[in-house]
């Protein structure tokens, strides 16, 4: 794409690039980009259904995340929803609401980003719109998915084992740094870390970044960043068969376990013990004197897989915990009991 | 919905809120509002997907719209391009981001105005999200339909006539009212016309509204802002059958008509003298010094369905032209004949 203003180009030029750069051929796609709607071919499976909307000020800020960054957090966000309810992402629609002003460079930069996000987890873009704004970015987009067998958020019971994918409050952690740092880190996914990089010579480089504080490394702080800018959905192909019921952890652990408790009419056990944390979350957090396990608590947006299976089952996950009748408790390293609640970041609420 | 800040009311209340109010049973829907992702059940027709964004300051003005037509007239545009492909709407997923300083009852006034809507065209809302934003309102909506038959805007044919269902313009002119005017008016879908209520004396009234331009009355200018404020989707189920290529009128007749002819890589000659335009039009064109054709022609978001069909089916609806090989002309009522391209508004481009 050109470098020029949208006005210049124009909104049917625009699609008309869109398009050409999407265009992917599959024979369940009827009718693909460019109409007044998509059209899928019917299977015979159930159809999964999600929308998340990322407005410019709320959901990101342009001073920390690159374009590219957007579009790709956009899609793995999305594509979490259904990982989270046991489907396989399938078709995607993109709304994209841009200044006029807006350059071309980052639209097809964050179109870099939806397209690497699209080829990870084997998805098609199908459709959407475009159209400009006299102020900030808003961003949707809707992911259709398919499934056998779909995992509410309802079907925990009592006596089943709570899991996690991987480390949480990293997302948060790296969060944090960047409201420290003010300025935008230029990862993107498939450029392989300066560690990875060592090991293969063949591999996307990207520049390591300096970091201005002092005492922190880009390699401490790299997984962190990465967790928070380009965050990739945890596929649980591996056990789904067990899981009874599951949630994405969007909005922090404690408020999407009471979700999932207050849906299947259950409580949760806990152990701080058994928490997942990075350690580059714990060298951090100690650096910005913040608690990781806080972090790990209430911090949003880590999109690891948070599910319930029996406890019988062998499962490949991180256990935390299990199912109570009603009791919702958190037990530390000493064995002391809290009660829990849902905190977590809620849109709307002061923060206190 | 008491009345109170979204600030205090929260999130999570909010939502639990919606889910109440649009709580419904359908066999079809496994999984509603409330998980990760939205399921259904497999149904042997091809599935329609569309979407579509609203942005304050770019697709609306709350100085010229209340909540409630907003909600009705999201919901409208994306059933209009459902039925714009032949099918039929089924379920709808909404993000809403506001302003947290936004007061609820302007949310329960949007949401009725959704309700209101999805009642009339018998869809059901499954899914969405809600969140803050620092600065105005962006609203999206995700429509899933079903047919058994799809029909594109690239299946005309040379010789085939061009149809439109109802007057052109009418929505255009209603804007350009509004921007004179400067004010809302309280228009709500299922509320009786002053005519109507003269004839039925229990239908749902509302209030008259004084305009304040001399010489316009409110019956007058009623139907125009109606069309703008509260457009009602056209259901093409009486001439999907015969009709070869549709498309929406979204974006102005000529602008959408070249979409029809590209896609379908024909022409079109119109006639001017068969042009449907309303006496409401033709007086307040008139009445504001605007050309009531060129409304007709460039004016967006009349979302009335054009559409070609084959010469030799009887169609109900308004004929305006033929399909060409590849000329594109408008001819006059006095028979003279010039091309025209694609213009309508286009976002970015800088209007002349």
């Amino acid at each position: 794409m050109s470098d020029m203003k949208l006005s210049q180009l124009g909104e049917l030029a625009l699609l008309e690039q869109i398009r050409k750069s999407f265009c992917k051929k599959s024979k369940n796609i009827l009718v693909g980009i460019g109409d007044d709607a998509a059209v899928l071919k019917p299977l015979d499976k159930k159809l999964l259904l999600t929308t998340d909307m990322m407005v410019e000020g709320v959901h990101f800020d342009l001073g920390f995340i690159t374009p590219y960054q957007l579009g790709f957090k956009l899609t793995s966000v999305n594509v979490s929803d259904i990982y989270a309810m046991g489907g396989k992402p399938f078709y995607l629609l993109l709304n994209i609401a841009v200044n006029k002003d807006t350059n071309t460079k980052f639209i097809a930069s964050l179109l870099d980003g939806v397209k690497d996000a699209i080829i990870l987890y084997d998805t098609i873009l199908i459709g959407g719109d475009i159209s400009a704004t006299n102020t900030g970015i808003a961003l949707s987009a809707t992911l259709a998915g398919y499934t056998k067998k779909h995992i509410k958020r309802s079907g925990a019971n009592t006596g089943d084992k709570i899991y996690v994918t991987g480390f949480l409050g990293d997302s948060a952690c790296g969060l944090e740094l960047l409201k420290k740092i003010k300025r935008p880190f230029p990862l993107e996914h498939g450029a392989k870390s300066m560690e990875q990089r060592a090991e293969n010579k063949n591999s996307v480089p990207y520049a390591p970044c300096s970091i201005p504080l002092e005492g922190l490394s880009w390699n401490m702080v790299e997984p962190l960043l990465k967790r928070q800018l380009l965050p990739e959905a945890r596929n649980p192909k591996k056990f789904a068969q067990y899981a009874t019921s599951m949630i994405d952890v969007s909005d922090g652990l404690l408020i999407d376990l009471s979700r999932l408790c207050s849906e299947s009419k259950v409580g949760a056990r806990i152990y701080i013990e058994n928490f997942p944390l990075s350690p580059a979350l714990k060298k951090t957090a100690a650096y910005l004197g913040l608690s990781p396990i806080k972090l790990a608590l209430s911090g949003g947006e880590d999109y690891e897989m948070l599910f319930t299976a029996p406890a019988t089952k062998k499962v490949k996950a991180i256990h935390i915990g299990e199912i109570t009748e009603s009791e919702r408790v958190i037990v530390d390293s000493s064995g002391r009991e809290r009660p829990f609640s849902a905190k977590g970041y809620q849109h709307f609420r002061n923060q206190k």
